[in-house]
């Protein structure tokens, strides 16, 4: 069943880690996994790249050319009834002031207080929350 | 550091959740989590809603505009020198005859035992296998 967007930002910004997708200028997704703090309705990941190699990164250059992009959190069990997800579409927009982002990066995620990312950072403007959560029967959906 | 893609296959075939990337025509990426099989260089998936709804499914509707797709699995830790992620890109095609593909997913998933989904599968080639280890060292990347 479908989950409220109130329901489905609370799930998501207490997960470890979502996966984002974004898609090249030729229509091909690119899928990576991010950890990320969400504040509000933005959500805000780092690369963690070596600065040399970070501006070729996939998902830099997909964002530069087509900013729509999704995200997804889940939850898998071998009982079925147990399955949820959420998901967080939105606009990302790379952002190479990047502290504020990444305060709240370290906050999360203490491998991060030994060795803080560079940036830049990726902020995603959520346009919509959504999520489902199995109601009792054996199905994994939507 | 990259993984081998025959280990990527590898890791890839033994997670319990997938999650699949599919493309609008306007270039809104689409996610969801997904059970699956592989069978060599294919990843089957079956669709479980009620089949009045079947149809109207984003990541059907996307395949049909556009078959490029993208698939994650991923390994979160606390310890970072413990992630890992593996994916695979292909070309995914709705195929209304699914029960090879049910037969395969039934074997790995015993809600499918109780419940057999309806179909259709989607069958993914994948062109390429690809994964990131890490080495060590606390990032999370490409």
């Amino acid at each position: 069943m479908r989950m409220h967007p109130v329901e489905a930002r609370r799930r998501f910004a207490e997960a470890s880690v979502a996966r984002l997708a974004t898609v090249s200028p030729g229509g091909q997704p690119h899928l990576v996994p991010i950890v990320f703090a969400v504040d509000g309705d933005v959500v805000y990941t780092a690369v963690d790249d070596k600065p040399k190699t970070t501006r070729a990164l996939r998902r830099l250059a997909n964002i530069a050319e087509n900013p729509q992009v999704a995200l997804l959190v889940d939850h898998y069990d071998v009982d079925w009834t147990q399955l949820w997800w959420a998901r967080a579409d939105g606009i990302a927009e790379v952002v190479d002031d990047a502290a504020r982002a990444i305060d709240l990066l370290v906050r999360r995620y203490p491998p991060y207080l030994a060795r803080r990312p560079p940036g830049p950072a990726i902020a995603i403007s959520v346009a919509r929350w959504s999520g489902w959560l199995a109601d009792g029967e054996p199905s994994i959906s939507s």
